[in-house]
């Protein structure tokens, strides 16, 4: 009874272009329920799995011109990433049966680990839907909290621009925004999700990039529609992809005075036309440039010589350096969850059979909300 | 007597495409060496004129896209920049006839300004060669003083790149950073400009970059030389340029472990190969990008999604934001001047008949060290 089934997720092998489903393989091995007393090793059973971009790096090629970049999976063994588990037994003396923790593990039903300070986290609070720590409670939340505040600088009054804005990262940020009473802007790739940023979020805009011919003239958009002498509707400015609109209103939409805070998500097309829109002083926190992931020639960003002028800062970061101040975060987010004055939607595939196609989708942007697998919803 | 020629250096028509001499024209007003008193403006004398590389971007069309960016010269009119200056005549209570000063004047003999605060500056250390104050002790001074020491956050032991970097700013920010106790490598386009880097500012290394094939494989650049048991010379490992070494000797040159801090003067494709070179939490000051001015289609950069892994911050500035600051930086700077610390090269061109082919000679780096026009070195 002590050794158990093992379902695994594996790396075919080093992944050039796009990922597919294929790229990873389901597999079973054989798993020992048991750790030696004294090893400093936890099993745990998983619970959650988190998709998140990041992984694509990992499916890559090592490349010794960048060793400082994401450490690659090994083709044939189980890749790894962040999830939800419960510990079944430990050979650890802080971790004991039953515990419940987030933290790094391996796609699979059970991992063997060995917990890691500001890797590995027991989670006290229970009161919300554990998968939150796959996204709102775990580093996707950190992300968004440390790349808002810390890193973006942000100001009351500010206007700011997130791309993948209903991501598990976006959907935060713009929330975050808006408690901090800046006018928040959002993108994402379908009509769905712009009505989540609009109506679930509270963006105070949102549009469809998919839908738009050119980015530049988006960002800048503004529309007015002022009462024409004869009653007319005179539009005074639109771009290319405004639909029809209901008389009589007055729209003024994106940024036509620039943006002051761009977080980060996709890169290529869309972080030339941010530069083009950057107010000067503007921040960029670069949290991620999932466009350009899958993409074996990625796409150049051509203005850049702006921002010298513009005075601007793009900043790289990653939540990872700042676990030590997990626990503020915490006390930060928790009441506003509890309050319901943050909200958070989840993308749940159900299975790790499913794992393989959650993750891929993520780079179609197939997901609505955080990305997470369910392996198993039994606590016992 | 109170009249007399003012040769002015107008802008022909806005440029694109690399900037030619025949895009400027000389040409000759009438000037009033009085202006009213109590007007406020200051009649001077030109002495020395600075080119400087962002001058090229406001020869541009304005661009409605980019309001942001420099101020585009009227055409048909005298272009403008930073010169030293002599005061022939005073409407301003502060400034007298024979003041020196250095600041914002058109291109031309004779120039009618208002004084304004951190924009023109009385000279009050005359005993060093005036037209200093458009090199060493004007801007680019406080563009090196600012970039370095305010926006690369260095520290003793680190690894500093500079590009362009025997210009008027670049071989500032060497003997800045050789100062810090940095390791410290400059690019430049000539043999004579490396020979300066290496010998005259005291670089650790230096190259060529119009010689180096492989601009990411330079910048990782390390030569060793190791006896061989039958004493034959083993070369194990070198970039393509390399030119063949002396016997016995130990190479380890530009940067095998990565660039902490990147004086970025030059953007393009040297901004790429630093990129993937950088080393985490590395750090950019975008002082300018020369390479892209004339360029009707900049190069893309296409490295920058590693900038989230690295956690790379690449900060644009002015120096203008910081002119505060600017007797701070004289107290910094003249010491180190007056005891032969900090040297500087300067390339003079002769003439304000000469000043087209020197401004323009910028952007084909035909300069050696800072590039000033003499208009008139008669001081009476």
């Amino acid at each position: 009874m002590a050794t158990v089934i093992n379902k695994q997720v594996l790396l075919r092998d080093y992944v050039t272009g796009f990922a597919n489903e294929s790229d990873l393989v389901i597999t079973s091995t054989n798993v020992d329920l048991r750790v030696p007393k004294g090893s400093m090793t936890v099993l745990v059973k998983n619970l959650f799995l988190s998709c998140d971009p990041y992984m694509r790096n990992r499916m890559r090629k090592p490349d010794p011109l960048s060793p400082a970049t994401a450490q690659s999976f090994t083709p044939g063994m189980p890749i790894s990433g962040l999830g939800v588990s419960k510990v079944i037994d430990s050979g650890h003396p802080d971790y004991r049966e039953g515990d419940l923790l987030w933290g790094a593990v391996g796609w699979e039903e059970y991992s063997v680990i060995t917990p890691i300070p500001n890797l590995h986290f027991k989670i006290h609070h229970t009161n919300f839907p554990l998968s939150y720590y796959t996204g709102l409670l775990g580093m996707p939340g950190m992300t968004a909290y440390v790349g808002f505040y810390e890193i973006c600088s942000p100001k009351k009054g500010e206007t700011v621009f997130v791309s993948a804005a209903s991501g598990a990262v976006g959907q935060l940020v713009g929330q975050f925004a808006k408690m901090m009473g800046c006018y928040v802007v959002g993108s994402a790739g379908s009509k769905e999700k712009v009505d989540l940023l609009r109506n679930k979020f509270g963006f105070d805009d949102a549009f469809n990039y998919k839908e738009e011919h050119n980015l530049v003239a988006t960002l800048k958009r503004q529309v007015k529609i002022l009462l024409h002498p004869q009653n007319k509707i005179k539009v005074i400015a639109f771009s290319m992809s405004i639909k029809p609109i209901k008389r009589f209103s007055l729209f003024s939409r994106c940024f036509p005075q620039g943006i002051d805070i761009y977080f980060e998500n996709v890169g290529g097309k869309m972080l030339d036309a941010v530069i083009l829109n950057m107010r000067p002083h503007g921040r960029i926190a670069a949290c991620g440039m999932i466009s350009q992931y899958n993409l074996q020639n990625p796409e150049g960003v051509y203005g850049l010589s702006l921002i010298t002028y513009k005075r601007i800062r793009i900043e790289g970061f990653n939540c990872f350096d700042y676990f030590h101040k997990y626990s503020e975060f915490l006390e930060f987010v928790v009441p506003y969850v509890r309050e319901g004055k943050i909200t958070y939607v989840e993308d749940v595939a159900e299975g790790l059979e499913s794992a393989p196609a959650a993750l891929v989708g993520l780079f179609h942007g197939k997901n609505v909300g955080k990305q997470l697998v369910v392996v198993s919803r039994d606590l016992e």
